[in-house]
């Protein structure tokens, strides 16, 4: 694709499209908005356009397609695959100013929200009301519902109550033309065509811009119970998660840590954990519900699983702080990694039963290429988290060599009827990775609907599908 | 498009392709592939096709691509829409001989299962590993599991557990020039490019035929209770339906049944049932779970709430003969009335809280156009199935006029959130009312993606968007 440079003309014409104050050329704005929380990556927009509706991303969007103008939507930037980085310029499209919580609608459990708001807000204004949205990324103090649909995303409750794909029921969208749809109805199923809401969710914003999205709420549960288990190995944590589920039992969250993330977070972190030198892996399990009896039966159920797997020891967490505790040990187990050392982020998702193989072959991989990795994730959906540690790799090896031990590493997920990434996206990492699971036959299927949506390739350019 | 009568050469090539015994072009062949369950809609097939392996569906489409001789794929031909007629005639694609169940994966709760399985022998094989695959439509008995996939299929059980949507994981699917992929991976969780998974699921057999599927399974429930509520009038019952999920239930099942239903049901079914004189409409509701004490506990919330709405009588079903009894009545509803009466059904689906209003706007509209019809249908989910009777309409009427109801109708659902079809699809009856609910800008989304796939228009022509 050939891109437009954004003349003082075009940028004219932006600042008529979406309002003079809603546009930003200066130093500061561009820096700010290079970079999203994918490794130390960098690529400068041209410019930074905050709008506030629909019709001005209307404008902006057919006046971009005209002239062949890149543009890059961007959520909270707490992306991981590099999806909201500008790397042909233009630009950038900023949804942080798509704000409002338009309506919830406590008589369908219903919502509808600008894709700007931040999850976790989007997620207290609900349960105020007694309700749940349950889509719930480890960001969810940053992250925008908006980039959580462009990315489908998960979290840690995936495991009871499914990904955001099974809470959006419709999206308002800009196409790339300006022309605007909404993609389904507001209902909790369909059968009308193709199913464009689907299509949409996941395609990080290379197929048109969401404005308005409509969600499914749920009744909140009102009690939960988080518990811990202790292992000596990797191997013996992983094997009990599939055996969890064979026992009948369905927890709310699902998670495994490996010891190494553990001491990161103690480490770097301000908490405080008593960490035993026999132990190398931890499953935190939780359980929610109505009624604590029932609760509690399944805990029973669950305890007699974790024993039979070797696990040496299992707390409870009594206290909303210690819940809480818990539960932000596992949640800044990436940061602390991240903002301590040189690494590289990959989203394994495996059959659950196939987790132990996953993780003694990243492993055995790493121990054959030198790198380490710190371990953690949904393993209740087989979604494994690696961090990739630069550790004693020299400089060169970690800048050539590196990539043909994840290579390594996908082509054995692939093996295990996994796939690149679970929840944070292809993006701009992981694409040259893709051809590893998928044919050019399934590739070009891609790239052809993109093309139908956008046929000037001027939204997210040089995301998803490897160059032709 | 103009497609190519199939000619003696182009059947001796088809033998070729998928096996002499494979093929039929005798009469009584061609009849009984002719329709569907759709009204009494006949579409004579030149061929008929009957192959039991991916290859040879593979070499089958290469042909009739390279041909242009229109494949129509068929599932258990149990549709309601249309879909499996072959309106333009060429191949009628049954996938009857694909009903091997390959693996039940018991480790990671998982299946893979051919699409020609009848989805309750799929349903019951599941079962007897202690597991449940929940998707059950009322033609569960007849119904193909790959038809199933072919219309995003629901069933009473959507309310709890998901539509079809929420159970496959991966399909293998061949392309129309005869190109074999998976459309994903066997994973729980996806953010790997376009999901081409849920744009393959209920696109009824136009972008490829589904030759594998591989489904997620769940623990199966051990218990669960059943109970009836009557009303006076159809519109108290509807709005006790979200007032159900406001009070922070959730049942199994939540079905709405209209009493003219349960007439038609006693007269030409062999079930027995008081019908009360002063009963206009009820609500079958289930729950199920593995602690009879908890289920319990939400049958004296859901009492309350029914009696808020003036439900007049609640009736338990007692033994597993009870409720299979309540179960068939409302699964033989449509059936008896088809059997009975000229017909046309509709499958519309609305925000919950809008049943009221959906439901008194059918019968006010009938009332203008002289038709009379019977609803019921998983009111959970907002979807109500309504069979239009023609009664005393004439037959020009019924011919020129009923169209402008129904029309009416589907304007109302649009307006209340809703959409032209739940779970029945579009197909080939349903196609003209889509530009109700959809722009020509979404249509044509939907056709060139229909391009992507299918450049040459042979698979399923004539079904889901109107002509151009």
């Amino acid at each position: 694709m050939q891109y437009t440079p954004i003349t003082s003309t075009i940028l004219a014409a932006i600042e008529e499209a979406v309002g003079t104050a809603n546009v930003f050329v200066d130093q500061e704005s561009l820096q700010n908005y290079a970079h999203d929380e994918t490794e130390d990556l960098r690529y400068f927009p041209e410019v930074v356009v905050k709008p506030k509706d629909t019709a001005s991303i209307s404008a902006l969007l057919k006046l971009c397609n005209e002239n062949h103008v890149p543009v890059t939507p961007r959520g909270g930037g707490t992306g991981l695959s590099g999806a909201a980085l500008p790397v042909y310029g233009g630009v950038l499209l900023s949804m942080e100013r798509f704000n409002s919580i338009i309506a919830i609608d406590t008589e369908n459990l219903q919502a509808t929200v600008e894709p700007g708001v931040i999850t976790e807000v989007f997620m207290n204004a609900v349960a105020e009301k007694g309700l749940l949205y349950p889509v719930d990324p480890s960001s969810k103090g940053s992250c925008f519902i908006g980039g959580n649909v462009a990315h489908g995303s998960g979290g840690p409750r995936v495991v009871k109550y499914g990904t955001i794909r099974e809470y959006i029921l419709n999206l308002e969208v800009v196409l790339a033309n300006g022309d605007v749809i909404w993609t389904g109805a507001n209902t909790l199923k369909y059968a009308s065509g193709y199913n464009l809401t689907q299509l949409m969710i996941g395609s990080e914003g290379t197929l048109g811009v969401v404005t308005k999205i409509v969600t499914k709420l749920i009744p909140a549960s009102t009690q939960s119970v988080l518990m811990l288990g202790s292992f000596a190995t990797n191997e013996s944590a992983c094997a009990a998660v599939s055996a969890i589920f064979r026992a009948g039992i369905t927890p709310s969250a699902l998670e495994f840590m490996e010891r190494k993330g553990v001491e990161w977070v103690i480490q770097f972190d301000d908490i405080k954990f008593d960490l035993k030198a026999d132990v190398n892996a931890f499953l935190m399990i939780e359980f929610d519900g109505d009624d604590l009896d029932t609760i509690f039966k399944d805990c029973e159920k669950v305890n007699l699983v974790l024993e039979e797997h070797g696990c040496t020891e299992v707390l409870f967490a009594d206290t909303a702080q210690q819940k809480e505790d818990l539960w932000r040990m596992r949640r800044t187990m990436a940061e602390s990694v991240k903002s301590n050392s040189v690494y590289k982020e990959e989203d394994t998702v495996v059959p659950r039963a196939a987790l132990p193989q996953l993780i003694n072959g990243i492993k055995e991989i790493g121990g054959r290429y030198g790198f380490e990795s710190v371990c953690y994730g949904h393993a209740g959906d087989g979604n494994l988290h690696i961090n990739i540690i630069k550790a004693g790799m020299s400089d060169e090896d970690w800048k050539y060599k590196l990539k043909d031990g994840i290579v390594e590493i996908f082509e054995l997920t692939t093996a295990l009827g996994g796939t690149i990434s679970g929840e944070h996206g292809i993006g701009l990492v992981q694409k040259d990775y893709m051809p590893i699971k998928y044919s050019e036959i399934h590739l070009n299927l891609m790239r052809n609907i993109k093309k139908v949506f956008d046929p000037n390739g001027i939204l997210n350019p040089g995301k998803i599908t490897p160059d032709l």
